[in-house]
């Protein structure tokens, strides 16, 4: 299947569909396909068509996600499960979610296209959410499919009002029949999904895919510091409990020790707020959020503890009041061993160098990882950019990609005890 | 004039006086009252009434100050001035601007009970806007005494839409005749000012007066990085251009760098935004402000350098792009040494120590110094506080100050060539 110019001609088909899928939006300026909107039904429609096209059985199950079968040797065999979500974050790039499920597809219809049955079957799932903008809860979707979605969330409201249980009447599906999407372990021999990496080191490393280790949990904390506010030329230094000096003394110590980490660690203040905020008045009081990763759950969480352990000491030592709270806490999802050797060997098999990589973002596999072993190929993007729409792959990427992951389909080994 | 202990009666009369004019506000919750407002109206009367109480002929001159004559020994002499603002920020203290007023008229009032006439006539000027809340253009009271009042400001409006033009036609003030307060050099010997410290030297030190060195000049600075913003997943920590983790480095050098002199220079960054600003997100850009102050102009024009310099160093070594404005600037003005002489002379004649310390805030003499020498004298409040309902002067302090005051007063010497 490769042209003489050694590339096949998935990577043309791939972009062709990504930039179709592109231009259905809630606005023509820029690019949002939020979960449950009549755009997000447009998608979903779009899908299927292109998922009977490949051969599959599609259908929309019981939250929105699309899924497709293309069956095994015989039919009923459990599954090779393949995909990403086809939701987006307002003013989005292309490629974050579609990028996977688009690939999958194109992966099945090269099977069809050469009448390829294997000894299980494939199936490809776009999942409904995953960004989590309309309801302000992520991976409904994969939740839906791993059987832990959480039914509380069907009263949360959108900006507008309406609840996620409204919304789901409007686009055609019953709340009430949400678990009928959940599957069963023995039904998946694997979830396996390709996405775009979203930071910049494979384009540092010069390629274009590179093979998941784990999706990096997360802590978020909130940190305020309460020092005196005062005038900003009657105080002299040496008097002064500025709280943000006391917090620009802690930005810096987080980006010092996650700095120092060779292990993955990264550290982030995102957002940052001074009171009172006027140009001759002392900081009183600051406000940051702090977000960490880190591969493993463990080592995320020593880092935290050290991280804390500094902030205390400074807030100590300038006299300022410290308030932390741990806001958000995801554990880390590993990629399964067995799996992810076999996506390296696809790596390697289609002439790649096998680099190994965290993922900092997070993913479906998250919630997937109840209800299957997870493993995860990433494809560069362009400066490492993404929710923005100049997210960009280069074709000759989204076709790497392509390749290596329909090597990984043909290849595939089941665990035999799965 | 003192009694049995230790103190004469002029604190607590004035402490009576303050809380009566502290009532006259915008709104019964919070003290506010700012340029040609009604409650400023009836503050220039009440003050007026106490003026002609202690003797003086008082009148309202062209922009609203009140102005209280008392005459010397002989009709018509020169005058010492002594005053300071009636004029309050929103949601004030009541010490602020008014105990200078208050207690130079307790002066006046003291002389006037004992019959006492002076080589020179006194004045006492309550000026009406020093802290330019209602047009955003401070010591315009003193600016039309000092004869360099900027009639542009008569266009500027308040936040209701209101020209300045149209609220001193309201308050029954003809905007035509600004001029007419505007007073000759040969008028004045000089001009005193009485006023709290606020700041927290004074309460260090343990003294309930200080004598003003210089009202220190201020250079503010808007400055501003960029770097990339990111993932906060996804970018590894030696790959990022993070604006904030830049930012919070050169806050940490501006709070190293004037913790370092030892001459009263100040800086302060009291207000900064990181955009985009969400917990997940590596700051791609940050502004902040920076305060600067020092006792002598050259003292902080060579800090501002060496401050910018630093950041330029930060800034290079991060590869964050850096845009750093001058968006104010304030000469120092000096207080004129035979004045201060004199200052610390009745200081030490009422029995405290001499300490001398500069202004960090500015003051109405930053326009006097256009039309004569200047001096200050630092009354002690509570905690350093100020611009805050909890601003509070002691009684035995506001004692302390008035009887200095009427000792400078009663032994104040005209330079000869004044």
């Amino acid at each position: 299947m490769r042209s003489t110019l050694g590339r096949s001609m998935l990577g043309d088909e791939i972009v062709g569909r990504i930039n179709q899928l592109g231009t259905i939006s809630e606005a023509a300026e820029h690019l949002a396909r939020v979960f449950l909107s009549a755009e997000h039904r447009i998608a979903a429609d779009l899908l299927m068509s292109w998922m009977e096209d490949a051969g599959m059985a599609a259908h929309l199950d019981g939250i929105g996600n699309v899924c497709g079968r293309y069956e095994g040797n015989r039919p009923g065999l459990p599954c090779l499960m393949l995909g990403s979500h086809y939701d987006t974050v307002r003013d989005a790039g292309k490629w974050d979610g579609p990028l996977g499920v688009i690939t999958a597809i194109a992966c099945v219809a090269d099977l069809n296209r050469r009448g390829v049955r294997l000894p299980f079957a494939v199936e490809v799932v776009g999942f409904a959410d995953e960004e989590g903008v309309r309801f302000s809860s992520t991976l409904l979707g994969s939740r839906a499919i791993a059987g832990t979605f959480d039914e509380a969330v069907l009263d949360a409201r959108d900006a507008s009002g309406v609840s996620m249980r409204e919304a789901m009447a409007q686009f055609g599906l019953d709340s009430g029949r949400i678990g009928t999407a959940a599957r069963k372990r023995s039904e998946l021999h694997a979830y396996v999904e390709l996405h775009i990496e979203q930071g910049p080191v494979l384009e540092q490393r010069n390629l274009p895919v590179g093979v998941v280790t784990a999706i990096a949990g997360a802590t978020r904390l909130a940190v305020s510091l309460s020092g005196l506010a005062g005038h900003a030329g009657t105080v002299p230094m040496a008097l002064r409990r500025d709280a943000l000096a006391g917090a620009a003394e802690c930005i810096v110590a987080v980006e010092q020790f996650c700095g120092d980490d060779d292990a993955g660690l990264v550290g982030t203040v995102g957002a940052i707020t001074a009171m009172p905020g006027a140009t001759n008045v002392i900081p009183g009081r600051v406000s940051f959020t702090l977000d960490v990763r880190a591969p493993t759950d463990d080592h995320r969480r020593l880092a935290v503890a050290g991280i804390v352990r500094q902030i205390e000491a400074i807030a100590k030592r300038r006299e300022l009041s410290l308030q932390v709270d741990i806001t958000h806490e995801n554990r880390t999802v590993p990629c399964a061993s067995w799996l992810k050797a076999q996506v390296a060997e696809a790596v390697a098999a289609e002439g790649y160098a096998v680099f190994e990589l965290p993922s900092g973002a997070g993913h479906d596999g998250m919630a997937m990882i109840d209800v299957a072993d997870v493993a995860m190929l990433f494809v560069r993007c362009r400066g490492g950019i993404s929710h923005n729409p100049a997210e960009h792959v280069a074709s000759a990427d989204a076709d790497a990609g392509a390749c290596v992951l329909l090597r990984f389909i043909e290849n595939f080994r089941p665990l035999p005890s799965s």
